[in-house]
């Protein structure tokens, strides 16, 4: 059930046999010279409809633009600051929380977005907690990294390697693939690609990796794999959602 | 030319040509008993694509929360506050700048979002003129709401009169059936209405009205009025973008 | 009765027979080479008092300065940014609506102030039904602006014609002539006059606006007609103040 | 010469002698019984006035409103949280900078504005070092309180001993008396009055100063005194505002 | 009692017997050639410890940073801006009210922290308001400043005259040698040493006072008087916080 | 050499040699029964001050409270909300990055601050990219969390197997026994301790680890088991920073 797809009746009947609600959140940043800018907003907007369909839950519009601003020196990156960003996650559980929501499972599709995703759930149970709002001690938000999901992560070294990489992976360029067949990319790729930097500022990122990639084949990447591995995101983190709505 | 179907070398390219972006912005409200609560990002969402697709634009991911607070009160309302929605426009805005571009064209789907977004634009000017951008005196942002087209506008008023209303419009259903025709919703509507009631608090807005219409009558809309609409809109939009690029 | 020149057991005896109250608002800006920086505030300052005169409405010290980013260019010039400003205005209605009041009328002299007027009233609306307020759902606040009243359209079209512009207009310039005789400015105005360009960032519009105004001739302004405006703006006003006490 | 009664090329010319300006700041906020709302903006601003008269200073409009959050539970105090006023007094600062001042006087009517004011000054300048301002290293603010002169002391002192208190004194009363004539206050004032307390929330404020006066008999101001308190603090800070420009 | 060397048990059963708190600030800035970056924290550390131990009541960890924009031209200089420190003192201040602490007794070591802690009260105070808290109006804070204290400012003039300064000043370096006489440092002192200028940005600090005093010889002190400095100030600080819990 | 017993002549030296600093940060939170409230910034500043020695690094004074808002229900802690703790930490890097450190190595010793710290880093480098700072770029943070150093994890597991738990740890208390051998306190611990429950909002923790502890046993720890962590976390810890300062 997509929310956006909903009237509030739909949605104020759900209320009453659900309080859980999936959120996709993705990310609008350079991947590398092949990969599609889009590349976390859409695998993880598309598991989360997976999720959806598979457990009955209602699923918030994605949040396209995310926390990136290392990609920033990257022409078409859009980030927020983490400032901004915990406001507006907390405006979107606040919201929620009043209509009676308490189950909020974040599907991610961008490592960048954890830290900052996990700072303001601790922000936002501080506020709904200082709120007039019954249930606001029954709230609890999750995160759930596809990419970090077992099975992706396995099959994702038995199809790759370490070329698997940990940015413009072939895993996530693969699902695109699947969702977006008529938006597959050709570039050349160097065979070397720059890998072990940490992460600072957006001009040393785009510095240390000069086209985008970080110890990534790209090249690697097919459709079909896409579908496994969106196959295997789906059922794991519907496991998971099902398990976070059944403890207390 | 979608920003998150693109690679980041295809930006690189187009901003050789040109500096011009549109931003689809809309709301996740609701919109009565049998509009879709994603009506006003779908309509922008769709509409920007359109003008995407007419003038060569390239169209960033669409904003699909905006500033709702006055229909928070119905469940499925996910809104920004006024003060996060001015830093999440300005972080927008400071990251593209920074790539290149500087021509802003906001496609609206949502009255509640233009107060907003005005202040919005007058902070980021301010913020992005304290910045080291060469270009930063060149940056310039407009809204164009496609729901204030003449064009629109006065189809509007031919095909549903005063029954058009001021939320959850026949118009802007009309266009939402033509993009999802499989989630068309049936429900009772009341032929009594409320309308003319000022806009305050969210409480306030369910007790005067009670089913989320603001005199409107979407039971008038169909999916073929959904595409005139939409051609209409993406039309003049169209043409207002490549005016806006023509004055320097 | 002007709160300022009022005391606190004033004020209590006041709220046990109306919960109104009049805010004008103006703007410290640039306003041509002969409009005076405090124009707007002047008159939204005169005409809220005659307002108060008129419906025996307590009203608010004039907020001077507003936003007007756009006209820092010119020396002289004081802003708030949007974000300042909204957080000014929801302390000064969180304040008085802890002591009882509940209808907020605002007087505003200055275009550039509505937008950020409604953000701020939205925002306010939402921070004041958090708090442990009774009357907190009772909170509404419109804004009132002199130059768009129908009346005073209608003067400065009979008088002014397309001269009147929309910026350092003649027929606001006339109400300070009224209000400060003393302090009418004579400065040469070239005849040709810029108009009809968008506002964006402060640098671009005084590159676009040289001298401040923007389509008007001020010169055509006199005493006389201030006044005119003046009885006309303070009448329908104090009828819309009229009008919004008596709704619920 | 005031500000609000200036155009932008008056302004323009006064910055080629003077880059200082005087900024009158009170507060809207209870004085007891008979004091006026006003009382702190009141006495701010027309003594600004004469220090501007008497240097050729150029006056800023004065701000009405500051930090009373401690008199917020008597009717008719607006306050701005100390964290709202300090991004004002950025705002105001930060334009007038740009514009061409450096020094800037605060003329301050209310002690609980001092130690936000200096908040602030602390908060700007280090705000202005970062932005691109030629002049930015030469910005000096200071705040004149007109109350603690050593001649208006003196005075108090002399004409009413301890009965001068610390709020609602008879010094500020007889400023008012002496501004505003018309608007002497009459009320009951009972010989016992509450002081000695610390200052702590605003509850707590009004239950240790029931009336709103702190040690103060303001029934001992007479409009005569207040011409006097008034000529002394002109004199005082015209002075003191003099030796600001001159000193680097 | 010192909180960071407590289990919570204990800070509960503590809570049944006084709801007071201690809480040292200092700061991390310059002191001259020869004072330690630290002597703020140090000294309020050292003083609060010995506050605690005389009065039995529980000791909160140093705040080691503090208000020092006009320090940050001085390597090693850290501070926090206002806004930023307002929402500290906020912050710590929101937990142990909820905790059950109402009397919170700041042990100061900085007169740079003097206003910004004030503004930060009133912020307080007004926030905790809002919240659901029995005990909210109950809250009251208070600065002491050690060097602030009449027996001690008394014996610094007695040792030091007017070489005590108002900046690295002999008797706070004292107090650091008493507390650490490991660090105690030599390097040459000018004879002459800048004073009496006002405090504005931080690059015009340094080029008034270059070396980092303000009218001090920190030469003067020795451990010894560092003794008699720290033996007043705990017991003038202790009387008054006995008498702050005293008082309702 | 720790910054606060150093001169800011000293810092000025030291800065020619190494742009290098290190920063301890803790919290001030509940330990369970038997831990210490400052458990977390004992363990951190200690180990800190190490690592200095070895590596002859300058070390800031210890950031004390961090973010712990989960542990607020318990009485004795401070928590700063992610919001405050992100200027917090742009604040202090902002001042040393002017004073010219490049590379800021924060050894932290609480698993709830990670998240915000990163957060905190984002935020912080694009901040200090906006100045005009010519060593901007090169700026660099890094968090080394003693208790996931390898060789600490290997002894913890080695020494109590399951029973380390993730909070209260008999690894973090053994250091403080090591530290502050007069502090260790003894109570009753049940054997059953909970375990494996997230972590959502401070009420909600304390119903499901009633005593604070998360799944450890903390009666293990003994100072001789401290001074073992203590000297691995400092031997890996040193060769983190080092490494950190010679790469680019």
């Amino acid at each position: 059930m997509l929310l956006y797809l909903s009237t509030w009746p739909e949605v104020e009947a759900y209320l009453e046999k659900s309080q859980g609600i999936i959120l996709p959140i993705g990310s609008t940043e350079q991947h590398g010279p092949t990969g599609l800018i889009g590349t976390d907003a859409i695998c993880a907007g598309a598991i989360a409809h997976g999720v959806g369909e598979a457990t009955g839950a209602i699923v918030a519009p994605t949040i396209n633009v995310g926390m990136a601003l290392h990609h920033t020196a990257f022409p078409g990156t859009i980030s927020l600051r983490p400032s901004t960003m915990i406001l507006l996650i907390k405006d979107y559980v606040t919201c929620l929380t009043r209509a009676g929501f308490t189950k909020f499972f974040f599907i991610n599709g961008h490592g960048g977005n954890i830290a900052t995703l996990k700072a303001a759930f601790a922000e936002t149970y501080a506020h709904i907690g200082d709120l007039n709002i019954p249930h606001a001690q029954q709230v609890q938000c999750v995160v759930g990294n596809w990419f970090m999901c077992g099975s992706v992560y396995q099959l994702a070294k038995e199809l790759y390697g370490n070329q698997e990489g940990s940015h413009a992976t072939p895993s996530e360029v693969a699902v695109t693939q699947y969702v977006y067949p008529q938006a597959i990319k050709q570039a050349p790729l160097s065979p070397e690609v720059a890998s072990g930097h940490r992460i600072y500022g957006a001009v040393d990122f785009r510095q240390r990796y000069p086209d985008g990639r970080m110890g990534s084949n790209p090249a690697l990447a097919t459709p079909e794999h896409g579908k496994q591995f969106y196959d295997l995101a789906v059922k794991e983190l519907s496991n998971n959602y099902l398990e976070f709505l059944s403890v207390e």
